[in-house]
């Protein structure tokens, strides 16, 4: 079996679990106050050239999602996203346990334009009624999208200009941000991240590491009172050194950038492969997932020959779209040998 | 430096952590549908003597409980609980994050008794007015409790009755259940818990895991719709293959059973040694953590030789209440040391 | 001047404001235990054909709303919805304050259908993920809608239908359900709606009252411990007789029906009035309020004229839409003097 | 029969309803944007000699508390209050629905010490583990408490003292404020209030009104956004001239000092003739509530003459502590009559 389901299907990248296992029997202090956590908050901080940045670990992507929401929106506020965003469609409710209305916004490419977002809000204020209406207090974006696609630099920068004009701060959800750091149609880098968004997040689980996710705010008065909020939405993990290490681990030697750009080198080969066959690409996505829209004999031909993978909408009559994710785990052979069973 | 201070310091026991190693690779589904995670619900089903119980795994102690009391309270009701219980006392509003009251009953070790709960709810409902106040709609117990206390299989008897004498569920937050269980002076066996107590979670993280817990409910409809809500809460684990290994280790061969032996074994060791030497007993605790009240000079001396161990109470004027907590990692030498230190 | 702005422009209609005089000076206990309470809980049972219907009295119709969505929800469910629905829209967050998502269906008209309702629940279980999704655990429904349109009976029906068939509640928003049962084109009637409706609402803010809305489900079984919630949503009046005052006044004498339809008919002759005139319907609305579309040089004439009106849309280049509301306060005169004003 | 249960068993004073009845068929825009609820809100800020200040009318006594918390803690902040305290006890977990905790503290007579509040806080930031707890937020309080009791301008002005010391604001819940303000004990007048506390209320209910209360924050700026909160939590009155019209009518001429003046005046002439009868004081009350332990056979007997009261606490074996509460509809008549009946 050859595997293309999703990108967290394996354990921790042996480097981030070697480290683990050579630091398992060290004592430190709980709650990420150890030396391990201090340490990765800092390599994290040079990463992303943000000297004073707030970084604070968490266990996953739901509950990071849930905890910055409720820490960047006031009580009557929303948080404008797009209609198939992972907090609108995939959190079971996550953002609206908390209190806050997701406000959606559609979009063709997973992706929202700075246009969308200015009419919106200047509409909202133009709505006499607008204090009977939930106000958008926040912008919400994904990168990769769950379309993998990407911002490029200039979009990002009219993205955070139209927010600072509105007053309300950027969101970028980073669950699969390395993958869109190592693509070569990438124009951004993190720094430009950390200075454009008011806050993201670095994705771990996806990216290498058992699980974790790693808040960043440039500046940390943007998220005043994070740690105890964090507690209080169980998101804080009482071994925090456990992340720490990960996250220390991930960013040393540059292995995040060298296991996310091995995983988008194979799903561009795994594209390759398909286009040649004369499949249709159903997204243009140049990171580490791949759509395409396949015949139903070839889907069945192709899970017959032990090749696992998701269709992506509800099965069509003769044909249907469907999702290959490669991962820091993929091997080249696998790649090979699914273009071999095309 | 030998360390006293919690039970959360190290990572996971290192044979929990050699099958994290070998499986790392193996392909796996995601969100708990995958092999590992299912054996390791039925080993923990058979450990219960509960065949057809419900068994969740979530990451964490605050998430667990702000998730299960959140799925056993209807809307209008609060959760019954001491005084000094965690979810009052240290989780940050986690419980009210979610609308729910503690309703609190003062204890002295920790220990509520089915008395109390009896009349306070007979009391309860005797006040005319009580539909505008919050209902008692759960017992929460520890068990041990933050005292390190332990209730007897006849207490726990008592308690489950009075509990379904008013129709409430009670729940047992088991985060060190292992140290109650391993305890010379514990009557009680985890199928009584899974018997007597609607629903209870077995701690992973203090007794040998880097991270998890399970939930348990030996019938399932006491739970219904559990997963979404775990989901909603932020505490499903994406890899959750990973607790899976992990609970599954710790229930292979009784590692969890031999690993909370060892600890308890050890703190009673400590407890002799601090007798022996004339020092007093705060409280009387037959599990992994120890309280003695030492003057205030023991106190200093000891940390100056290079022993860790935290403040119980603040810090009084002459004598202070101070906390020894043994674990699967606390070694027979670092105790010795700790009363030659005396 | 005059005003056709909306129906909550004055107090209460005379006949309620009397009764509340003369029994101003009575001694009554609170909360709604008295016996003018008790009496029109009894007339609305009788007027509903639900002799043992709970009824239950409050303040208004956003939190109305807000307590009975929450009352019928379980956590992880969210309410279906159309996307004009008045809680997606001018509540200001009040349904997501309780902590659910509002799920959203497309209308032209306000009016779902049961074919939409059906396809999207059975879409949503067809999904392999959806215990990450938003459960639609009640559809909500407006009558008369947003628009002044209606459901006839065989599509209330329908919707009962569909709702059973997949066990969830059907809740209908009564704010103007007077004006709904006024109208000549409705075949539906207040025994009808009990039947068919697990909980709906009968508003009294906008039908004649100072402020009151009866909440009614002709199953008491169906909002179990309804009355600790009403008052955990701030939503329990003190006087509580002040509520039952108003609707016994209302339900004696068919007031309710009789103050409705003089609204209806005073409105079906402003339609008359401007269709005569030429000028476009914007919505088919056979209650007490109406649209049309009108050059916007007559909208700013009729205003110069000192008729008093709200625009519906944002104001177009060349035409707007505006809506005209009758009431029990609107008078036959005010309507003369419209007319003539075209 | 003479009633002496509550202070909310009438309608409205007189005055207020003809004041209604008089404004009834005047046509106002809703949602309190109306003419009379300006001018209600600035004889409000004259009578507080606060030229500033928001203020806002919503419906009941626990949606103001619930809204008012709401609005002023951040999300991991929790509320300071008197164990008995109305939102602790009597709200049906009003202020945990929207995620708040209420931290107790004890007191005897229902009145709350500069000297608690400080060490409580001063002890919490001493608490290393402060993060993992809920932290001190807000100060609430009531006036008079729940025990009739009253605070004393100097006890105020260290209270106000006190909570500015450690940042965070004093809140007055004054249900009963009037009856405060009328006692010839109290050295407190509005403007005190309204300078001594960053926000208050001046109930209505328990005042003269049918319902209604009045948030006053000399400081607007000490509510942000308090408009669509209020919605939000359901508390915003569709006709919103009608709260207007009966405070305005209320603070012309001196109606609420007169009304309220004259039910103290009644219940400390209660009080005369019941200690005069040798019955014993259960708590030293200055204001509308009189609390006495009688006899059983008094309680007994004075209620088969026709006297309504209630008891205060759970029926003792001989003695009961009853309250007796008189109002602005209490009479000189009906309290001859009682003390002529003792």
């Amino acid at each position: 079996m050859i595997y293309f389901d999703s990108d967290y299907m394996e354990g921790a990248h042996p480097e981030v679990l070697r480290r683990l296992v050579e630091t398992n029997l060290e004592h430190t202090v709980g709650y990420g106050c150890d030396p391990y956590t201090q340490q990765a908050k800092e390599v994290i901080r040079t990463a992303c050239s943000a000297p004073n940045a707030l970084v604070q670990f968490l266990e996953g992507g739901t509950q990071t999602n849930a905890t910055v929401i409720d820490a960047l929106l006031r009580r009557h506020e929303g948080v404008l996203a797009a209609e198939k965003a992972h907090i609108n469609v995939h959190e079971s409710g996550a953002i609206e346990h908390s209190g806050h209305k997701v406000l959606t916004l559609p979009t063709k490419d997973g992706k929202l334009t700075a246009e969308q977002v200015d009419s919106y809000i200047t509409d909202f204020y133009r709505d006499e009624t607008y204090e009977h209406m939930v106000a958008p207090g926040m912008l919400y974006i994904t990168m990769p999208t769950e379309y993998g696609t990407l911002y490029s630099l200039s979009e990002l920068e009219q993205l955070s200009e139209v927010c600072h004009k509105h007053h309300i701060p950027l969101y970028m959800d980073g669950a699969r941000l390395g993958y869109a750091l190592a693509s070569e149609e990438c124009d951004v880098m993190l720094p430009d991240i950390a200075r454009l968004c008011d806050v993201f997040y670095i994705g771990g689980t996806k990216c290498g590491l058992l699980f974790g996710e790693a808040v960043v705010a440039a500046n940390p008065e943007t998220l005043p009172y994070f740690f105890p909020l964090v507690k209080q939405h169980g998101a804080l993990c009482a071994k925090g050194r456990i992340l720490g290490v990960q996250f220390l681990t991930l960013f040393t030697d540059k292995l995040y950038e060298r296991i996310c750009a091995h995983a988008v080198t194979l799903a561009q080969r795994i594209r390759e492969g398909f286009v040649k066959k004369g499949y249709r690409v159903a997204i243009d996505s140049p990171t580490n997932q791949q759509f395409f829209v396949l015949p139903n004999e070839v889907v069945d031909n192709l899970r017959k020959k032990g090749v696992s993978f998701e269709d992506w909408c509800i099965r069509g009559e003769k044909e249907t779209t469907v999702r290959f994710v490669t991962s820091w785990a993929t091997t080249e052979e696998d790649v090979e040998e699914l273009v071999e069973k095309l």
